[in-house]
C-alpha cells in the first residue's frame, strides 16, 4: 500500500506544479479557479496512478516524462468529465461530492476550462520531454488517439448523439481508450515498446466501466459523490442492463484476472501485479469485495 | 497573386489529408460531419495561409512539418469559433454564410467538434514532425501558448466572463495570439528562430482584430456571412467604440505598415512583403481599400 500512496502523492504533486502555470496572470481569475476545481481535490487519479506505476515497473530513467504523461491523462479525463456533465449532455448537478463546473462557473467558464486543460496536457507533455523529443512523438499519438477521433473519448462521447449504438465500441471509446493509453504512455515514457501493455490498460478500463455500471445501480449518491441512477434515467447502455447484477459481477471478477495475467515481463512485475490487486480491491462494490480475486 | 492561391490550395489539400482519419469508423457519423463542416468550404484561412507564406519565404526544407503547423493552426481556430458561437458564448445562428455548427448538429456534437479539432490539432503536428522531432517541441510549446491559458484563446475568451475587461489585452489574446503563432510556426518549421517573426504576426493579428470590428460596424450581414452589429448588441469591446470609424481605419493603416516593416530579412523577403501587401487589402473595408498602403 505504501507504493500506491506515494505513486497518488506523485500525481498530485505534479499536477500541481504543472497548474501553476494556469494561475498566472493574464488567465482570467474564473477561468483558472475552475480549472484548478476541476481537477482539486480529485477523484483516485486512477489513469495518471496507472500510468507511473507501470513507468516505475519498466524502469524510469526520466521521471519527467512519466510524470508529464501523467498529468496529460488526468487533465484529458477531468476535461472529459466537465464537459461531459454541461446541460447538454448529462446536465449532471454534482461531481465527486460538490457542484459541477458548470454549476459553480457557469457553463461559458466550464466549457473554457475543458478546452484549457485539453491544451494543457498537450503543452505539459512537451515540457516533460525536453531532453526526449522521439518519445514526445509517441506519447502524443497514443494520448491523441484515446482522447479524439475516431478511435477516443471524443468518438464514445459521440455516440450518445447517435440512435443505433453499439455497448462494446462505445465503452471502450469512451472509458477504455485512456485506460489503454494509461499503460502504454507509462511503458513508452522510459523508451519501451507499447504495444505489450495494450491489453492490461484494456482490461483495467473494462473493469472500471463494468464497476461503474455496478455503482451507479448499487450505490448511493453519498457513496458515489454523484447521482446514481443515470444509466436508467438517461438509458444510457450499461453492463448491469445487459448481465444483471450478479452477471456483471462475474464479468468483473473475469476481467480482472486477465488484466495480472496480461502483465508483460518487466523488472517490477511483481510489484505492478500487488498494485492491480489492490486497484482491483477498489473497483468492486463493498458487497461483493471478497469475490474479487 | 499566383503565389496566395498556391498556398490556399496547399494549405487546403493539408486540411483535407488530415481529415480523411476523423471521418474513417468508429467516429459517430454526426460528429464525423460537423467537424468537416466546420472546416469546410471555410473561410480566408488567413492564419494557415501565413504559416505557409513565411515558411516558403524562409526555404523549407520538409514540407509536411509546415502544412502539419499550417493544419493545426486552422483546427484551433475553427475550434474556437465552434466553442465561441455556442448558445451559452454568442449564441451566434450563422458563420461563414452557413447555420452555425450547433444550430446545424446540436449543441453536444458541436462542443465535441471543438474537442476533437484541438486533439487533432496537436495529433496532425506530431505526423508532421516524425523527422523531426526537435522541431516539435517547439511548435508544440507555442500552439499550446497560443491557444490555451494564460496567454492564449481561451484565456481571451475567458476575460468575456469578467466584469473588467482590458481591451488590448483581451485582443491580444483573443485574436493576437494565434497570428503570432503562425508566423512563429512557419519559421520553426523550417528549423529558424521564431523570435525575429513574432512582429509580424502580433501587427497582422492586431491589424485583423480592427478589421473585423470596423467589419461588424460598416457591412452588412450579406457581406461578412454573420450577423453584425454584434459587438454593440453584446456591448464588447471594439476598436470603433475606441477611436470611431475614421480613427479605426487610420490605426489599421499604421499596423499594416509596421507589419511590412518589420520581415526579417530571409530568403524569400520581397515575395512575403507582396503577400502580406495583398491580405492587407483584403483586411480593409472596400469603401477604405485604396488607401491601405
Amino acid at each position: 500500500m505504501k507504493n500506491i500512496r506515494n505513486i497518488h502523492e506523485r500525481v498530485n504533486l505534479a499536477l500541481l506544479k504543472t497548474l501553476k502555470d494556469a494561475r498566472k496572470t493574464p488567465t482570467p481569475p474564473k477561468l483558472a479557479a475552475s480549472i484548478d476545481y476541476a481537477i482539486f481535490p480529485g477523484g483516485a487519479r486512477v489513469r495518471p496512478n496507472l500510468c507511473l506505476s507501470v513507468a516505475e515497473a519498466c524502469g524510469e530513467d526520466d521521471f519527467a516524462i512519466a510524470e508529464s504523461a501523467a498529468v496529460a491523462l488526468e487533465f484529458i479525463h477531468c476535461a472529459s468529465l466537465v464537459h461531459d456533465d454541461l446541460p447538454c449532455f448529462d446536465d449532471a448537478e454534482l461531481r465527486r461530492g460538490k457542484p459541477t463546473v458548470h454549476r459553480a462557473f457557469g457553463e461559458t467558464v466550464a466549457v473554457l476550462a475543458g478546452d484549457s486543460l485539453i491544451i494543457l496536457a498537450f503543452e505539459n507533455l512537451a515540457k516533460g520531454c525536453e531532453n526526449s523529443p522521439q518519445r514526445l512523438i509517441q506519447l502524443i499519438k497514443i494520448l491523441s488517439k484515446s482522447s479524439g477521433v475516431p478511435f477516443g473519448i471524443c468518438s464514445g462521447q459521440g455516440w450518445e448523439s447517435e440512435d443505433k449504438i453499439n455497448l462494446s465500441a462505445y465503452h471502450q471509446l469512451k472509458t477504455g481508450s485512456l485506460f489503454v493509453a494509461a499503460t502504454c504512455m507509462g511503458a513508452v515514457s522510459t523508451g519501451e515498446d507499447p504495444e505489450p501493455w495494450v491489453e492490461l490498460g484494456a482490461r483495467i478500463g473494462e473493469a472500471f466501466q463494468v464497476a461503474d455500471d455496478l455503482k451507479d445501480v448499487t450505490y448511493s449518491q453519498k457513496l458515489t459523490g454523484k447521482p446514481t441512477g443515470q444509466d436508467i434515467k438517461n438509458s444510457r447502455p450499461s453492463a448491469v442492463a445487459e448481465f444483471g447484477v450478479d452477471g456483471a459481477i462475474k464479468r468483473l471478477q473475469d476481467i480482472l484476472s486477465g488484466a495480472i495475467a496480461s502483465i508483460p515481463s518487466c523488472p517490477g512485475e511483481a510489484r505492478l501485479c500487488d498494485i492491480v490487486r489492490n486497484q482491483a480491491k477498489q473497483l468492486m462494490p463493498s458487497f461483493a469485495a471478497d469475490k474479487v480475486l
